[in-house]
C-alpha cells in the first residue's frame, strides 16, 4: 500500500514520524508491505513553493492508498488577512478529495481520566463518535469583504447531507443504534433541510437505527452532563469543529484525538485533531498518541486491516495503562518524551 | 418604574411570578414604585393571536423601562418548518429593541459545585461574563431553501461589531481589564472583520484593556479546561449561543443563570438562559434563581438601582448556601418548590 505523509508544520513532523514508525512495525510483523511517500502541505508548502496545498502534493494524495498527516499553522503565517494561509491547504486539500465524512471517536482511557476536567464518574463507559461534515457548509459558502462589512454563506444541498448522515447511520448500526443529529433548527434555514433530511433517511434507509435531534447549544451542554446517553453523533462543518473540540476535554487532553476524513473513493486523510502546537515544536516532547491512532483509523478504514489497527490501539491503551504519560497528560510526576512514547507502543 | 412581564410559555410563567414578588418585595423595602404590566409571547401569543410577537406586546415593550421575560416555546409549537415559531418572537423583540448585547455572567455558586460536571477545584473562583452580539450574524441574514438547497447569510458590519465591543471593553475596564474576543478567522470573512475591527476599537479607545483572541473551537476546550484564566469574553451571536450554554455547565444548572439584553437605550430585556422546559411546566418545581437573578440584572442595569441589584444577589447566594436546592441542584437528598426557593430569596 502506498501512504503519503503530510507532515506539515509544528509538532507535525515528529508526530508522524513517529506513527510512521509504528506503521512500518505493522507492516514488518504482520507482512505487509507499506510504501511510504512525503510532500508538503500548509505553512511548509508557502515557505518552499509560494502555495499551501501545491499541484504535486494533490497529485500524490490523488493516487495513494491513504494521506498520514500532521498539522498545518504556527505564528509565521498566522495574520488571518494574509493572502495565503496554511489552513487553506487543509480544507483545499478535504475538498480536493471529496473527503465529506470526519470521524472523531472520543473514548477516554480509564489511565487518562485525571487529565480530563470532568469528574470521573461521568466519563466511565464514554464511547462517542462524532461524524463532521467536513466539505460544505459555511466553510466553503462565498466570502464578501468591504469596507463597511463581510459576509459569509452557509449552504447545504440534500446531496450532501444526504451522504454524511448515510454514513453516520451506518456507523451508528454497526454500534448501538443510536444516532444523535444536531443542528440549531430552531433559527437556520440549513438547520431546518438537515433535520428533514436526516429524518427522511434515517426513517426509509435505516429504520433499525433509532434517531434524535439536539440543538447546537443544548448540545454543548448534554455533552458534559451526560456523556454517556450519545453514541453517533452527526453534525455539520462548524457544529462539528466546535463540538469535537468540546469533546475532546471528555478524552482529557487533544493530544489523545485521532480522525479519519473519509469520502467515497478509498483514500482517506488521517490526522490528529490537535494542532500544529508551534510553542513546543521541535522540543521532542509532543504527545505522538493521537497520531500513532490516526494510523490505526487508515489502518481500519483506508486498508481494511482491522486486526491490525486494533493492535496498534490496544499497544496505546497499554502504554497509558503503564502511566507512559507525555506533558500534556502527566497531571503528576514524570513526562516523558516523543520517543520513549512510540518506543512504549512499538 | 414601568416593568413589562412577558411570562412566555412552560415554565415561564411559574418563574416571573417569583421574579416579580422580589422586585416587590424590594420596591417595599428601598421605598421605590414598580408598575408591573404583562403581554403575551411566543407560543401563548401564538396561540392566541396568531403571531409570536403581537403589536401590543412590541409597543408595551418600546413604552417600559424594563422587559422580565420567563421562556418561549414548547412541544406544542416546535415543528421547524412550521410557518410561526415561537422563537421568531424572541428574535423579533431583541431586533426591534435595538439589544444587540447579551450578557451572561458566570459565576459558580460554592454551594452548587456539586451540580457541576467540572471537576470543583476548577471552578474556584471562576467569573466569567460572556458578551454575545444579539442582533447580527447567520440568526438574521437571508434565508433560502429550495427543493434542493438550504442557505443562511452570515454578514456582519463594521458598526455592529465595534458597538457591542465597545460595550465588552468598557465592562472589562470596570473588571480585570481582561478581554477575550472569540471568532473563527483563520476560516471565516465575518470573523476576519470581526478580528480586525475588535483590535482596532480596543487599540484606540482601550489601550488600558488586555485583548486576546481565540478561535471558537479551542475556546470550547479553554472554557473548561482554565476557565479561571477568562474575564470577560465577546463574541459574536452563534458562537455566544453555544459558548454560553457550554459555560452554564460551569454553574452547575442552566437554572442559576440569568441574561441581560441590553442596547444604546435604557429598555433592556432580562431573562433567564434556560428554556421553557416544558416537561416540568404547572408542576410548581422549576427553578427560579436565574429568573430572579435576571431581575437583578434588571434593577442594575435599566433602573441604575445598584444596592438593590446587590441584595437580590446575595440573597440568592445565601439560600444556596443553606442548601435551598430545587430539583436541578439538588445532587442528593431534599428538592425544594418553587415556591420555597423563592420564599428563602424573599
Ligand atoms: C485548521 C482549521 C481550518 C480546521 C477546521 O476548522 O476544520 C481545524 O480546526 C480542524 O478542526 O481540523
Ligand atoms: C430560542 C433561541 C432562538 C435562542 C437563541 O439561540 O438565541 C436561545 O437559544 C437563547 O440562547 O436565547
Amino acid at each position: 500500500a502506498h501512504i503519503l505523509v503530510l507532515p506539515g508544520d509544528g509538532i507535525g513532523p515528529e508526530v508522524t514520524a513517529a506513527a510512521v514508525e509504528v506503521l512500518q512495525c505493522v507492516a514488518q510483523r504482520f507482512g505487509h508491505e507499506f510504501q511510504f511517500d512525503e510532500q508538503l502541505i500548509g505553512g511548509a508548502a508557502i515557505d518552499a513553493t509560494g502555495t499551501p496545498l501545491p499541484d504535486a502534493t494533490l497529485h500524490a494524495a490523488q493516487h495513494a492508498d491513504a494521506v498520514l498527516l500532521g498539522a498545518v499553522g504556527g505564528p509565521k503565517w498566522s495574520d488571518p488577512n494574509a493572502k495565503v494561509r496554511p489552513e487553506q491547504g487543509l480544507l483545499a486539500i478535504r475538498k480536493a478529495l471529496g473527503l465529506y465524512s470526519n470521524l472523531r471517536p472520543v473514548k477516554p482511557h480509564a489511565a487518562t481520566l485525571g487529565a480530563s476536567p470532568i469528574k470521573p464518574h461521568l466519563l466511565q463507559g464514554v464511547d462517542v463518535m462524532v461524524v463532521r461534515e467536513l466539505t460544505g457548509g459555511i466553510y466553503f459558502g462565498e466570502k464578501t469583504r468591504s469596507a463597511t462589512d463581510a459576509s459569509d454563506l452557509c449552504r447545504y444541498s440534500v446531496v450532501e447531507i444526504e451522504r454524511v448522515v448515510r454514513h453516520a447511520a451506518t456507523l451508528a448500526r454497526s454500534r448501538s443504534g443510536k444516532l444523535t443529529s444536531v443542528d440549531k433548527a430552531n433559527v437556520l434555514e440549513t438547520s431546518r433541510l438537515w433535520r428533514d433530511v436526516t429524518s427522511r433517511v434515517v426513517r426509509e434507509e435505516f429504520p433499525d437505527v433509532t434517531l434524535e435531534h439536539q440543538l447546537v447549544d443544548s448540545m454543548a451542554m448534554h455533552l458534559l452532563a451526560r456523556p454517556r446517553e450519545y453514541d453517533v453523533i452527526v453534525t455539520e462543518n462548524m457544529f462539528g469543529d466546535i463540538l469535537t473540540d468540546e469533546a475532546s476535554m471528555l478524552a482529557g487532553s487533544l493530544g489523545l484525538l485521532p480522525s479519519a476524513s473519509l469520502g467515497d473513493g478509498k483514500v482517506g486523510i488521517y490526522e490528529p485533531i490537535h494542532g500544529s502546537a508551534p510553542d513546543i515544536a521541535g522540543k521532542g516532547i509532543a504527545n505522538p498518541y493521537a497520531t500513532i491512532l490516526s494510523a490505526a483509523l487508515l489502518l481500519r478504514h483506508s486498508l481494511g486491516l482491522e486486526a491490525e489497527a486494533q493492535c496498534v490501539e490496544t499497544s496505546v491503551a497499554e502504554a497509558l495503562e503503564a502511566g507512559v504519560f507525555t506533558a500534556d497528560l502527566a497531571t503528576q510526576g514524570h513526562a516523558v518524551s516523543t520517543h520513549t512514547a512510540t518506543a512504549a507502543v512499538l
